[in-house]
């Protein structure tokens, strides 16, 4: 099963896309199964699906909400990330909202993680400068060494927007932003004329007390670089999903565009603790919890 | 001539779009005037021209900085305003910039200043509901009665984002920015999904001595509402004119779009405080000084 940050928003009850968590019933999310009974033509034990009904062992579901996957050598479990909800967002947020084109300089926050590793690394194959943040050295020696990432910082080693002015001196034209916060205000200081920002999630301020302060300076920039910055859910693009598998299933059969998960063993009983080191940046890639 | 609140930037060296004033050196602005002299066919003694060379009482300048308008029957002073780049700013923000469409619900604040009036009006006249902010009951009152917006507050009388929940109790899915600050954090809160917002300006901020602090929880609202903020500057948009003179105009002709102007008498010796006076708000409609 998945867990993703996504799913912090939906442990408040502030008004927002998803319907919150209700105390005492079972939470919701992507997972991938084995189908162990079926009255149902076109499902048979031991298929492989894909559904909605994470946070439990087992599953009772409709055949509407189950999709048959090929987990034919591969892990089953790639359906969750690099080519599931995950790549998707990845693949929409740089092509559709940012509108990637030929020239731009691109940083993607949030860089080894789920959706960022899979950001950056289109972005590469589609001939790209692209710049990337982590929080380890570690991370931040995955990307430039592994994922082919022109440059990488570590956030914790000083302000964001010195590090990267230090990585971009000439800015950049695109930002993938998977964290807010600090990291937003940075590349609109680096963002140059009719720059782009896709907003895909706030990580740094999804446990906020108050209302996080945003981005200094904000109108300033906007207006005299002209930039458009523009928020995203990947539930309003599904209809992509065939362009995104087509291209993206393509450079990870080929191996030109690599992912790794961060896989909780343990059960069910390890979910909480594995979500709760997944908002702190414990994964590197996809991190799902092995169920069984 | 012409005071406009992008000169402010101006007299910071701060790098922007449009070079800082020099020291000791005469300033640049709209103006229109009479030719008194002339070597260059096509401009005679008495035609009224529009240039860029104002701050002064006399201009010397070259036939492609010039421009010929028609002063019969009008104030040469409307090619300065609402049919001037003030015009084309409101027209191309509002129709290009947030990409305007049937059933929006706009919210236009500074919206009794000479941009704002604008953009107010030409969505009442494309059949919007339209709720403006200005910054004296004068102006509200003018804002309702006489350019016929639904709904008007000054926002002085409370937190702006509780004066927009009130005029505007079902949300709004256009905010045209003039000020920034507040009421872009309010406009935020209020947008309802897939909501645009046309970042013009931020009066509110060109005095702070600090970087001005940006709008609260700004990822998570442009995330879960799928908001698009873009900024622009009419200089980008020039190829616009000639649909925005058709349409503006005709309206402007009809008497159905309706515009006032503020005019400092003294002449030049005036122009230093009309200008402070315009980004105090004293203005209702374009500022403009007298020269002669």
């Amino acid at each position: 099963m998945s867990v993703d940050p996504y799913m912090r928003g939906r442990m408040s009850d502030a008004k927002s896309y998803a319907a919150p968590f209700n105390l005492g019933e079972v939470m919701h999310g992507g997972a991938v199964g084995e189908v162990v009974a079926s009255n149902t033509n076109g499902f048979a034990p031991g298929d492989t699906v894909l559904h909605q009904l994470g946070w439990r062992e087992y599953a009772t579901l409709g055949a509407k909400d189950a999709r048959k996957v090929d987990a034919a050598g591969v892990s089953p479990s790639i359906y969750l990330g690099v080519l599931g909800m995950t790549g998707l967002t990845a693949y929409v947020g740089l092509l559709d909202i940012a509108g990637l084109k030929d020239g731009d300089i691109v940083f993607v926050s949030g860089a080894a993680g789920a959706v960022g590793s899979v950001a950056g690394q289109i972005a590469k194959l589609k001939g790209h400068t692209v710049i990337g943040s982590a929080g380890s050295p570690e991370k931040v020696e995955h990307l430039t060494a592994e994922l082919g990432f022109d440059a990488a910082f570590d956030y914790h080693d000083g302000p964001v927007h010195k590090l990267l002015r230090a990585a971009a001196p000439d800015g950049i034209d695109v930002y993938f932003d998977n964290v807010g916060g600090d990291h937003l205000e940075a590349a609109l200081r680096s963002l140059r004329l009719f720059g782009r920002t896709a907003v895909c999630g706030s990580i740094s301020t999804y446990n906020a007390t108050e209302l996080p302060p945003g981005p200094r300076n904000f109108g300033n920039l906007v207006v005299a670089k002209r930039l458009t910055i523009r928020g995203f859910l990947v539930m309003d693009h599904f209809h992509r999903f065939r362009a995104f598998a087509t291209e993206v299933g393509g450079w990870v059969a080929s191996g030109e565009l690599k992912f790794r998960e961060t896989v909780a063993e343990g059960g069910i009983e390890a979910a909480p603790q594995a979500f709760i080191d997944m908002l702190n940046g414990a994964n590197t890639g996809k991190m799902v919890v092995r169920l069984t």
